[in-house]
């Protein structure tokens, strides 16, 4: 009645609460032996990547979606590499997923214990005997990290890495011996599922808190609500959600929080997208002038933030985040978000808190723009004009770059899941998140549609993730934007530069050159407004039926309005 | 006459004796107006790349390419990457510099000074204030990092960055926030040239080291020079040559050590190459039962040594290190092999010391193999096939697996230059190292072929940087390895496993899908030994004046016999 401590962490990482159904990574041999265990595992399947940073990618854009989904803690993903060049490789992707507040577990598999101990001058190795090195350079970049030494105690690093994971909402890193794989563990432990129950807070101060929160609810006339990406991570969505409803407080939400779960953009009290200076005026006015900011998860980076130009009226602020709570200027630490807004929305005074409250009036819809009136598709209409083609349930994955900041001036319909790297930024991620999150949704839902935009420039940096999904013969679109180029650093700096200028790729040939199947693809290209009406209003390529990729020409230095103005904000801060 | 800090940096990186023209990475936005001070600098040019994974990877190629063609202290190269996103990526290249002992200079692109100090939640950060975290983990694998803080200190942060990377032959760190690119720098400073030689050797403790060498040298019937990559890398190549001319000791080679500069395969010296049990019955033989071992730049990892097989019948091994000497058990710390081979060569006793060796025969040139006789190629015959088609000057890149075993069979022509990551062994690398080192092939001399070996499966990790090759219109040859997976995996464990599956591609479509242009450019493939016979015969082909891409087609499980012997002994490694 025993296991192998391989499988025990595998049979962990699929068994409900945590529930991954897909595993990410590479194979290489100080981790091959583990791999062979995925397979032994009902329902468990490996996704292997075409390298280690879109692993890493990917294994983020799955536990997006799979929070957006499931009514459960937050999501999680795990990805498998191989010591030293493997895990290296990874490190951007894992700091990404640290920086954004996605779970995942980063498995290393690691050269036997008694390699370690001999201090051989193994290959993946700095030939300098240490061991340890990477595992301290992924530590500036996760939670926690495990050492797996033995079988005895395997489990319990195991059971402690996927927790920390999930609680944190951040990457862990275990490293994985090779030779401990087929070390035996007791079958028994599996029948205790895992408690990934976020720590109760400390009642003398959550009751002060709320003692608080209802007094300045009870004296404020117009509140505003302003939810963030934290808030759909640590999952507390359903809290804001109740918040919103029972109160009727009109709210906001931030670049960041667009397409998180149960926040709709289609609420009678919903008033835009707040980006500081970078918001639409009336959108600005309405929060600004809020005698009462009750923000939820916030994560006030400068592209979140219009380079930091919040600017409200009053000084009643209440942030609730992960593991503090802040009102005005007191903070109380280890007063978690979700737990304070459900003791705020059971307490018994909470009613009475805002019963004087008059609704006002919210923003009228502001997305639209004109269709141009010549040939050329402009930015500024192909975001507003893409809110027709959305349909419930959709994913959207948008790169760093022209689509980040132009997908702000998108409608989202209901339940979508918004997937966009605003605070990390790193280009290229789309692609290997946009693989991660169609392996997520084809799990859970076919029938949802995952979308990806993307830059000609920042598809190079991984295009061979999109043989992944050829290779797995996902129904996803892939929109390639083709700017000739590095728009977003032309507008910062070096408009004319050969440095923000790319090789002209043919577009049109990636899925085939990949080794697309006749009938499982299908390449396009949209070069007029004509065409992308005609596109989107097409019944069949509605349809999610096939690999797509989509291919639309535009000018080297068109750009959605709100990415103009950031760059002149970002220009100015680096020269200052 | 003063001139930008930037503009210093590049000025610097491209004079004497550093005499770099090229400059790898990618833009990002706290990098962009260091960028343009390039174009500053009469003869040296931007090289982007696709993206920074492979600019290390290329900056690597290009600084072993360098020290393989000049006379001089050493190779050098430099990148750019930008903060976070950008550098993290490109750790793992740099990583494998460090371990190899590769000079480069990574510089890094940051946030204004200003914006640190306020701890701005900019993006490209972890969101927590901390501006630091990145160069910290880059201290884990660099030789020294230098952060630029102002326009006064700045040089002598930047001149020690680079001469530190260059006596070391490691990567150096060096951070350049965004405000400082403008600061002004006395021009004067540019007149006096960086001075990268090493340091010399204590006196009296190099004089015991040559006592004691030339006692051993007087009493040896049969002593072996054995060349490993160190000797290369920190520029004693010359003096191991004359060191041969003059004693006319045989000598052997390592694997890493193959294409070193100077030491050539045809000298009447040449013993072959030693791998342990891995080598050629007849090498080994030669090598082991030597009665003294004179190791020059000796770097003993797995792959290099056949798992550690090394099995001397002598106790007395002299170890000649970059910064330190061993001669049996005694240590002599800071005592460098450039510079004690000097003073050994330029003793007064030392012809003395070996006027009693008679010059042993040495093994007969063991590069051979048949042609299969049906219609399949086999590793075995290819590799020693290949041989013939070399010639002299060519720049040899070869990728881990059955590339880097392989070619150990095949015999390098005069001034081969042979580039291959034995050690540190991560796959991709090739394809990165391979741009990077036609591009300085090309500066040097046009005429110098540079030719690729990459399997499909390590293709994948990086093929991108075959879009640089097609931009930048190198005339290179790219032999792709068609064999359907992870061929060294499989044979190390799971030799049906899907982890070890890769997709198919249409590799002929590649050049045309990165946008080579007619004319430019040449896809062929190669399935049976006729077809490649036929190849290595045809003088349009001999000539490099095109981007060339050559699948040739093996089977699933082959691979040469050195492999699969490496293979078994990694296997059981992992399980012990």
């Amino acid at each position: 009645m025993s296991i192998s401590l391989g499988r025990y962490l595998f049979e962990r990482i699929h068994q409900q609460p945590v529930g991954v159904g897909s595993v990410f990574g590479v194979p290489g041999d100080f981790n091959l032996t583990l791999l062979d265990k995925i397979d032994e595992v009902d329902g468990l399947s490996w996704k292997g990547n075409a390298n280690e940073l879109n692993a890493a990618y990917a294994a983020d854009g799955y536990s997006r979606v799979k929070s957006g989904f499931t009514d459960g803690p937050g999501g999680f993903a795990a990805l498998v590499t191989t010591f030293g060049v493997g895990e290296l490789s990874a490190l951007n992707g894992i700091a990404g997923a640290y920086a954004e507040h996605v779970g995942l577990l980063h498995i290393v598999g690691v050269p036997s214990i008694s390699a370690q101990q001999k201090q051989l001058l193994l290959h993946h190795t700095l030939g300098n005997g240490d061991f340890t090195v990477f595992q301290k350079m992924s530590a500036q970049i996760t939670q926690t990290s495990g050492f797996v030494k033995d079988g005895e105690t395997g489990p319990d690093v195991i059971d402690r890495c996927i927790r920390e994971a999930f609680i944190n909402q951040r990457p862990t890193y275990l490293a994985f011996p090779a030779n401990l794989v087929d070390e035996q563990v007791p079958l028994e432990r599996l029948k205790q599922p895992l408690d990934l129950k976020v720590p109760p807070n400390d009642k003398e101060s959550e009751e002060e808190v709320l003692e608080r929160v209802l007094e300045l609810i009870s004296k404020a006339k117009d509140p505003i609500i302003l939810i963030d990406a934290c808030c759909a991570r640590h999952d507390a969505t359903k809290e804001a959600k109740e918040l919103i409803d029972r109160t009727e407080f009109k709210y906001a939400i931030t670049p960041m929080a667009k397409g998180a779960r149960d926040i709709s953009e289609d609420h009678p009290r919903f008033t835009g997208v707040y980006v500081g200076t970078l918001s639409y005026p009336d959108v600005k006015e309405a929060v600004e002038s809020s005698d009462l900011v009750i923000s939820l998860g916030a994560m006030l980076s400068d592209f979140n933030t219009g380079s930091f130009s919040y600017s409200y009226q009053t000084k009643n602020v209440i942030e609730f985040h992960s593991d503090y709570t802040k009102i005005r200027q007191a903070q109380y630490p280890g007063i978690r978000m979700k737990n304070v807004l459900r003791s705020l929305l059971d307490d018994p005074k909470f009613e009475d808190s805002f019963k004087h409250y008059q609704p006002s009036a919210v923003v009228k819809n502001p997305y639209k723009a004109e269709e141009p009136k010549n040939e050329i598709i402009t930015q500024q209409w192909l975001w507003s004009k893409l809110s027709s083609w959305l349909r419930e349930g959709d994913v959207i994955v948008t790169e760093t770059g022209t689509s980040s900041f132009g997908i702000i001036q998108t409608k989202y319909p209901k339940n979508a899941i918004g997937i966009s790297q605003v605070l990390w930024g790193s280009i290229g991620y789309s692609v290997g998140a946009a693989f991660g999150g169609v392996v997520a949704a084809e799990e859970l839902d076919p029938n949802r549609r995952v979308i990806l935009f993307v830059g000609d420039g920042s598809l190079q940096l991984t295009i061979q993730e999109i043989s992944s999904m050829v290779r797995n013969k996902n129904n996803i679109y892939v929109f390639v934007l083709n700017n000739d180029g590095y728009t977003i650093e032309r507008l910062i700096h070096g408009e004319t530069a050969e440095y923000n200028d790319i090789q002209s790729w043919k577009h049109g040939q990636i899925l085939d050159t990949f080794g697309a199947k006749e009938g499982e693809f299908e390449s396009l290209k949209v070069s007029t407004p004509k065409e992308l009406n005609n596109l989107f209003s097409d019944k069949q390529f509605a349809k999610n039926d096939k690999t797509r990729l989509i291919e639309i020409m535009l000018e080297k230095m068109d750009a959605p309005d709100n990415l103009v103005k950031q760059a002149q904000l970002s220009a100015k801060a680096n020269s200052g």
